[in-house]
This record gives structure tokens, C-alpha cells and sequence, in this order.
């Protein structure tokens, strides 16, 4: 494991809520971080999907996460704002949230999402949603 | 309560991320819908402030309750996209997430939120972000 | 004209675009500025309305010099990002585009704008569209 | 040309703001659009830049004409929403907004368009905003 992923995990680890809706670090690379989300029906809305909240924090999340392995070391990552699209109900068995930096500015970084749902153990997913964040960085 | 309130109170029961977020429903009007959030450990960013996912899932639900408040018996609402800005660090003892209906149409209703960070039992608040939400409004 | 006018008038005059949309700089206050725009069939889409690009331009225009109000003296200001909504046709003899500060920080500011639609030279307008902006405060 | 690239030429040739812009229909293909840009000092912002208006005006425009190669013959399209951000200042001699679909729903289409400038005649280019669109698809 690298310093950047130890480095991410263990801010990871500090988010409550990350450990109140069962996500998990899947993936630490440079621009691109991973989190995976299993089906609980403690995270559904009214009809028994995941609640688009649960859907927007994972991939918040890794959003923010693939901004800090961009930055400066010591410096840190705030959500500004973000936009995301729901294109279909989150069914499925797990999710996984994929954030990657599409820039890196001295003072913002512009980054999309996209959250994957898969039906089984199999690699085949269904895009349910996509986001475009913008992240302030935040030094010393 | 109105049958409308009893309405929107059931589908909020419903959803299980609202009932683990500690979330719960504090007004319904026409065209408005209040939910209620403590704040709590479990809902955690890495600094210990309230995570943004969690106070996206609760302006989320107050937009799209406040958009049901305006469709048709039998009706149902579905967020197809919105945008949130975060001004301020989600500090407080209590949330209150406000969405309100700005444009009812046929097909989609667009509704702006925000949520409010109460610091003691007073009345006072600082707004720690502001949502616009496009939502589809389901039929038969 | 107060100093402040009489500064964002300037900026507004050597904005090619505003002139070429056939746009005025028409209320400068704190933190809120107004743009008109005569309809106009230069400013058309595929239908006669007037396109949403250039609705877009006078409320982008509008939030920009909105949050130009609230700096420092010398400071400027930079559009991040904005999300804008479509609610009903740009159809109308005349528009308003409004602009209003909603958060002014060091760093960024958050802004919401409306586009109002008038049919006739009296005072009734329907909002034709809604944004919500960022924008960078630069200094030095 | 094909069938599909004359319409939405027609339908391009018809929108009043693109030929105020000198905006021209650079590319039609399944799911995705170009249009080009080039530079003009009728376009600029106060700093001489192209306008974040104008480079909004195309983009949207690529990703209207994007989702409507993708619905069925007679249907039309309308942009709902869209975010867009602004990640560098738009200096070029000539831009290209490209336009895809991401999601062909019955009824809501969402794509992602993304705007590049050319400092030349050479391919080499630098991408000065992305957007996020959702678009209805309007039958009957």
C-alpha cells in the first residue's frame, strides 16, 4: 500500500458516515479513487432502491478522495459544489463509485463521477449516476 | 395532520437511509417540506463535521416531498438531477434542510433547498448550503 | 451613478458579447445587478424563442458583476461553474436577467439568478429560468 | 450528408444565435456533435476572453443536437438543465464544443459536452469547460 493510500484510508476511516453506510476504499491511483457500496436496505428510499443520498455521498467521496491525490502534501480537499444526474433506480447487489480529476488547478480541481450498479458478482454493471464536483484546496 | 402530511409521512417512514440518518420529517406545506437532522458522530467527514452526503440526502428528500406536494392523487416523484453548493462547514448541533417548489410542471417540477445549522435551541441559523433540483413527476 | 456603477458599467461596456446580444447594464446595487435584453430574432433557436445560450449570458453576466458588488476594491471576479435550469420557453418582447449575492467568502462567492420573461411594457413577468453560480474572488 | 445530419442542419442554419456567434455545424454522428467556434472580439468578456455565454451557447447547442440523434424520427428535444464549468480562461483562435449522449431515456436524455481551444491550425488543444446536461425529449 502507498503512503497516498494509507494517507487516504485513514481519512477514509475518520468519515462517520462512510462507516454508517457501509462503504469501503476500494481503489487509490493517481486521479482516480474507487469506493464500493453494498446493497443494505438500511440505505433505501420509498420503493426499496439505495436513496439517491446514499448514492451522492459514496461518489462525493470519491470525488473529493481522487482531488487529494492530486494536491500538494499537506495540503487538503473541501467540496465546493457539485451537479449529479440520476439515470436509473440504484438496483442492485453493490455499487461502486469511481471520482476521477478532470483538473487540477493551483486553486480548484473540476472532477466527475460516475456511481456503477451490478446486479451479481460479475463484472458487468449499469451506470445509475454521474456527477461533476468542483473541490477547493485548501492549503496550510 | 392532513391526509397529505399522513401521505408524505408514511413514504418518509419508508425510507430506510432517513430512519439511519437519524433524519426526521419536521413540516409539510404546500409547495414546502421541512426535514429535521441532530447531529451525530455516525455522520462524520474526516474533521468531524456533518458529512455532505448527509445533508445532500435530507435537502434531497425535503425537494422531492416538496415537489409531491404538488402533483396529482396517485402521482409519484423521482429527482433526476440537482446541483448543491456548499458554503460553509456543516457545524451544529441540529439540521434543518428546507426544500420549496419553485416551478410545478406537467413533466418536472425544479425546486430549490437549503439547510440551515442551528448551534443551540435558539432560533438562529447560518444557511451551510443551497440546492436546485429538477424532478420528475411520475404518473400511472 | 455611484463609483461602484460607474465601475461595473465600464466592465459591462467592453464586453463584446453583452453589446453583440443587444444587452444594457440596467441596476447596479449591493450585491445585486440587473442586465436587460430586448427579444431579438438574432437571439433565436430552432423555434423563434430566444435561445438558452443567450439567456444564459445575461444571468452568467448578471450573477458576475452580482458578486463584483461585494469584493474588495481591485479585486475581480471569475465564473467557476453554474447550473441553470429551463422552466418554461424564452418567450417574450423583453428580459430581465437577476443576479443576487447569496454567500460572499474570501475565496468564492455563491450566487442565484432568474431570468424574467415580460410580454409587454407592463410590470407581469414569468421566470423563464433559474441559476445557481460559483464565482472565484481574484485578488491581487 | 445523411438524413439525419441534413435535419439537423436545417434545424442549426435556423437558430439565429448561432449565426450571431459565427458558430458553424462542424460535425453529426450517432450520439454525439460538434460545433465550431472561432474566435471573434464580438464575443468577449471584459478581459478580451471569449465570453463563459458564448462557449455555454455551443456546448448546449452540441448537446441538444447530440441527444436528438437519438430519438425517434419526429420527436424533438429541449434542454431541461445543465452545469457547466469554466476550468481555464477561453483564449484560442477557434474552439469546438463536442456534444455526447451518456443516457438515452424514454424521456430524458443526459449528456456531457466538453469545449477545446486551439491556439492554431494545429490538433493540439486545451479543454476550457465541461458540461452536464439533462435534456426532455418532446414527442407528438
Amino acid at each position: 500500500m502507498s503512503n497516498l493510500h494509507e494517507l487516504i484510508l485513514a481519512s477514509f476511516n475518520s468519515q462517520g458516515l462512510m462507516n454508517t453506510l457501509g462503504a469501503s476504499l476500494a481503489f487509490v491511483g493517481e486521479g482516480e479513487v474507487h469506493i464500493a457500496l453494498p446493497f443494505s436496505k438500511h440505505l433505501s428510499q420509498q420503493r426499496g432502491y439505495v436513496h439517491a443520498g446514499a448514492i451522492t455521498s459514496v461518489v462525493d467521496s470519491a470525488c473529493g478522495y481522487a482531488a487529494l491525490t492530486r494536491v500538494a502534501a499537506g495540503a487538503d480537499v473541501v467540496t465546493a459544489e457539485f451537479k449529479i444526474n440520476f439515470m436509473r433506480p440504484a438496483l442492485g447487489e453493490r455499487f461502486l463509485a469511481v471520482g476521477r480529476v478532470q483538473s487540477a488547478g493551483r486553486l480548484l480541481s473540476v472532477c466527475t463521477g460516475e456511481v456503477r450498479a451490478f446486479a451479481d458478482a460479475s463484472a458487468q454493471y449499469k451506470v445509475v449516476a454521474m456527477m461533476q464536483a468542483t473541490i477547493v484546496i485548501v492549503t496550510g
